[in-house]
């Protein structure tokens, strides 16, 4: 389990923003706040559309350098091992006759205490899954973590 | 999305309770006060282990009434669900050589305004996956909902 | 395996009515008369419509509460795990260049001894599923259940 | 859907007699009483113990020959198509604290019209899943089907 | 491993074609010459376009019998656990915002010494996977092998 | 498709090495002759062996600092990937009573034309997988690619 610094505890950071929003993640855990964080919303039945909008988000705000395919394709496998939580072990949403809203947070920065262990990425996802009718839902959650 | 009373959040309120602990996360979601709550940890390269260990604290400190298939049922395929975010789609621990050192919580109650929708499940594990060595290995999270 | 009373296999009964028909299994589990049983045909090459075919058919027919999203998601579980079995480790028809044409029978009632186990539901599908080309196909089986 | 000779149905065959017994599947099935049938009980937490019986139980009937690669090959993606169905997308038993009790049929013949198709295998499971703890399980179905 | 006969290694035939083309793959192993070959391309982020891609082409080049559902389906089992090796762990392109480009190979013959082993058939995929933007991607490879 | 310079296709190389060994991959392409290599065999009914073969040779010849996580995170995640080409959709090996014999490569170096993509790995196997009886398996072949 983590122990030594809590700078190994990024994720836990990245969960706390998709939860509670970044405010609180930062009283709660102050020494993250050099980390990069961007936070966002996508609602749909495509798959395709949630990993889209978080890519999307992770270039337009400078979270990843969209021209490197080293680091969209460390983003890509976080934000794939995050919706794998989302959906619970069938990477399906609208073709198993699912919708999903969902908060997310993205956070990069070094959280192993040696440098040698550079940048790492982690993604979480935090909504509800469901029919696509109001109120016939359950809340999601999931999270994925690279180097970068 | 939640929208609402804030009661459909006892996901968001096992996650908290996972990441923060259980004083934490009441400070933070006071209005839970009511709702039944264990907490447990688990370190193992076997799945079967992580999911007894959630299993047998549940039944001895009477989250669940271990006499009924019923509620067996019900937090078995919670637990699979966590479990399932914290492995990312290949339910497998010590098969792929991989190590768990996990905190889980268990939640019970109504988190629905209709009295009708009754009684609900959450799972959550929080901690880390990685190769059986220290330091190898990085944060993991998953959340499991089923009724009950 | 099942023993003690034969009420525990309503499974069972819910297989043969996919395979024989209603009569013809009720011919064989009499003792299952009491049991709601609906049954219904689909045929497409979308996993979405066969999932909403059986959903539709158990709210038109107050097999159950449409209200309740216990209710609904009680039953959306079982139809995954029957659609488990339909394409057996693969949870896609059309991705996959597959069609399938399917009867199923969903059959909720009291399968256990001991009242306090409540209600449970059963889905079965059974038909063909192949090449989108008549003839090109074989036949397939799934079964799901679940407490309700 | 299975239209035209009834042959096409080798599969219901083989599930009815899982589900019911050789005697009662011929009475409602008399036109399948040339194919090769072979039936037999499984209990296990093991998955390779679940496969291994039917291997055994194929070769020792001469329901397949044992020296040729061709039907062995068949015959096993047949049960793992079956086993799907039994443990519905997550091919593991004792991994994740389960334990299954399973009759099982194979039915071998030629079930297409036209010679050319040549003969094909079903294998069918059916029984119970559950926890390793008397009555804590409820009913499973697998079907497979494979040329030969 | 693989030894006696080098005949058995018809898969390594077709991932050479599939690597490097079908007349240094000659070159490499010209013992096989006399079994049968097709090559082609294909560029999609539908995986059905994949999917049928190669069957359109084995009929079209009489590579098997399209009239028969037996060699329709021992093809397709090929292709798509040759698919499951390009996607690894996923099989979906699109739905999680992927794209392929891929040449494949099919090959037909006896691999084995055995004249009784019969017809196998060999199918390879090997090109790249990646973000449907050029360059944002690297290679795949996959290979399924069935009687037939 | 990969295109402009042929520094692209490591993946290739590696695949060429596991299928044909280094000699003949470097004739067919010896521009990667400064790429590091290693290769080893291990033949297992337990997946965790394969996976900590490769990870302890390519620790024992430098291809890997074993000393930093995310040196053995992104080599970790490229055996995945490739043992589910091997496995194709189940990542089990004895579980589903299945064996395999594998040469491996791993492949070190810069594919991309561009140094800001810095470097990558690649791991491939190749050799049989089947029933644990001489003779009775096939070929099997899996691809997978990180950056490092």
């Amino acid at each position: 389990m983590n122990s030594g610094t809590n700078q190994q505890a990024f994720g836990k950071f990245s969960a706390l923003i998709a939860l509670t929003g970044e405010k609180t993640a930062l009283e709660l855990m102050p020494e993250y706040q050099n980390f990069k964080v961007i936070t966002g919303k996508v609602g749909s039945m495509d798959l395709k559309k949630v990993i889209s909008s978080v890519e999307t988000a992770a270039k337009r705000n400078e979270m990843i350098d969209g021209e490197l395919y080293r680091e969209t394709h460390a983003l890509y496998h976080a934000i794939i091992e995050a919706a794998e939580g989302v959906t619970r072990g069938k990477l399906s949403v609208g073709e198993v006759m699912r919708t999903v809203g969902l908060a997310f947070s993205v956070v990069r920065g070094s959280p192993y205490g040696d440098p040698a262990e550079g940048e790492w990425i982690a993604v979480c996802f935090y909504g509800t899954i469901g029919a696509p009718i109001k109120g016939k839902e359950h809340e999601t959650l999931g999270l994925g973590i690279n180097h970068i």
